[in-house]
């Protein structure tokens, strides 16, 4: 009997480890999408996702070269930042990604950029209105800005605090209906059920994010779209009788 | 002669269905060549073309990856919006587009994108002014924007409503002078006598949109383009005599 | 005798044409390096050079697609516009090369674009301040925009008019010290010693105007460069003691 | 025994020239690598590196294409500037990068470009002000502009002289706390302990730049990055405590 247990054991670990080298895959590809679609030039961003089930979380290593990065490369670390798999440290901003997954349940990939539009939003302390459609169909709401963090809150667990100020800021909402912010003078976090739709929407926010900047400043009274045509938009892709799409 | 009726069909029907497979394979290229001059990520666009002597129109499928998307996906239609054939929904903005067929019999490419500059005036509430002879080349006036959508309109028939406010904002005038206009908080649509031409609108529209972007963010007393010279420029490619080209 | 002569003659068109040969693959060159430096876009631009000694023009074709263009397609003109070689209608913009090859004997090669940068301050009205030493690196002095042409102007010969009011413009200085000009609500116009270098002053008129463009709305109260550094930098490539280069 | 000597000597100048073969090649990519990231256009830019046991800078030939230059192009020269290997004239620039390893012995490569964003900060004659995180990661401070160069700087030693404003702008700091600096109506100046490095704060510089234009002309009343921010974030990569990356 103590054979069959061994038995199982050896079975579980075998079977965890062949579900992580597929989330492993997962998230490589989405650090490399990051790239290739502009969003980070060297090392300046990461992406990770979570299996729930485990409890694991597979994530960037820490300023690892985009061109020589392998998907054995990627680091595993359990819910509390504990290194459980990897040769290498993880992604420095492990601990922001770790507060969103702590926090929601229904977050499945976390993505971490400085892409030029959304940090420009950061650094000028501002939220990203919704202007239009192309914004009300991905994001129900303004994209916010995180306050400052304190002196304190950077001097202490600072990238845990950038996780706090972050679901401070979301407040009760549902982190889902707007995937995106802004920490101010930093740059954006997104996030969404899994890895590649937290890239998705770093993608999208940079792209709303350049059309409120060009918006703004071509027309300085400008007003955010009416409440009637977010609604129509976001919930025609979103909402419970979404008919876009197949 | 019931058999010959019978042959007569058939052979109406495949040639029917040989045309449109030519037309859809334009369309298909009309939606390639959104993305491949940019004006288009992921799924944000469609292009469609009428055949006139059918009555049919066909236009791209909603919410399919370019990347995978062939020429059989492309969606037939009749002009009450029916599908006709194909195994997909078509394009959610099919009934602005159907609008357009339905009210202008001289246009037979219509196409839709959020480029990011006419998208940036559409987001401002602003007409896109003709400032210069690339303008005038091919717009004979300033590129309108239209009105506010109601709240009924839009809780309404809203891709339908938003052909409406296109064809209320034209008026009287002939669409093939500017076939062009920004829908208000939403985004550019083109047209032209087929969908190559309505692409190459939507190209020349948002480079024209760049260009009065940064004229007006660098001359802010800036006046549009005397009459004479827009005249002039309009003409000489599209006039009676226009002595452009070959 | 006769006979003679008739062989000389032959020869002599014999080398004619050979020579031309030469001219049309380096017009052609020119025009598609226009392109592939991106400032082009589909039929918006030309590009000519001169062949003194038989006082005949290659210039491109109107209207006709570069994926498709061949050097063959060149045409070839007389300084009076004469079409002496070419299936082709020359440029609709050959008159105003014309004026330029015809006032000015060290012009070599001129050059139209509708490049976005530049044409903004066409747009705009402005002459192009020179802010820097990149400016300063090829033109010594700020490059001016043209006056509005006049209705009469317009109505009338108006690509001839195009040519007068530059040259108008450029009053009685050497038009290879400041080889480019904006024309007013239309676009660039460059030249040089040759087609190339035409080419070459136009990719760097749009990087120096996009430059000024950035430098004007990120201080709009930035003054030109002073007197004694444009000098030292044009001088230190094109005076007589340039020590610039090989 | 002389003949011992002879053999060390010429063993000597071997290994001598084989060393700097090596560096060649890497100042030649270096350069190169200007290219690739969009920093340089035509002959806009150089890199240098030196060899500091033997007093050796290699730096890219003054005005040579980019297309057909090779490894073997570089030149050396001593640090006063007398060309000691190569068949070209140095860069233009090179003075300004000999005041600079002069000056700081911890400076291993210097770079120069006409980046269009840091340019832009030159041309308006204003500093670059750290806004945000990407700023602190690299740079441990505003970024300054220089002063105006006098008539007599300008008419002397012109290139040395840009060397000594620099010198004097950065005053008593660490030339590598702050690796960059642009020169009033010029450009960009970086450095770092090698050639590689002086290249990546090049890029890193323009990109900072970038969004430090669009933060300004985004909220004309954006205050700098709040001290201890700037702090954690330069520390966290290059303070002793260092955790960012393996």
């Amino acid at each position: 009997m103590q054979n069959n247990m061994k038995y199982i054991k050896v079975h579980k670990v075998l079977a965890a480890c062949f579900m992580l080298d597929k989330l492993k895959e997962k998230v490589y590809k989405a650090n490399m999408e990051l790239r290739s679609k502009g969003l980070v030039i060297y090392t300046w961003g990461n992406a990770s996702e979570i299996d729930r089930e485990k409890g694991l979380v597979v994530i960037k290593p820490s300023g690892v070269d985009y061109d020589t990065m392998k998907v054995e490369d990627m680091v595993v670390v359990d819910l509390d930042g504990n290194v459980v798999e990897g040769k290498y440290k993880p992604s420095t901003d492990m601990p922001t990604h770790l507060v969103m997954y702590n926090t929601y349940s229904n977050i499945g990939g976390v993505v971490h950029t400085h892409s030029e539009w959304a940090t420009t939003f950061a650094q000028a302390g501002m939220c990203i209105p919704a202007f239009g459609t192309t914004h009300a169909d991905y994001f129900y709401g303004d994209i916010p800005c995180t306050r400052d963090l304190s002196d304190e809150e950077i001097s202490g667990e600072y990238e845990k605090e950038t996780g706090n100020v972050i679901v401070e800021t979301i407040g009760d909402k549902n982190p889902l209906e707007i995937p995106a912010i802004v920490v101010k003078n930093h740059g954006p976090f997104t996030w969404g059920k899994d890895a590649d739709s937290a890239v998705y929407n770093a993608v999208v926010l940079d792209k709303v994010a350049e059309m409120a900047y060009k918006t703004i400043t071509l027309n300085k009274d400008v007003k955010a779209v009416k409440q009637h045509l977010l609604d129509k938009h976001y919930l025609r892709k979103h909402g419970e009788n979404a008919y876009y799409g197949q």
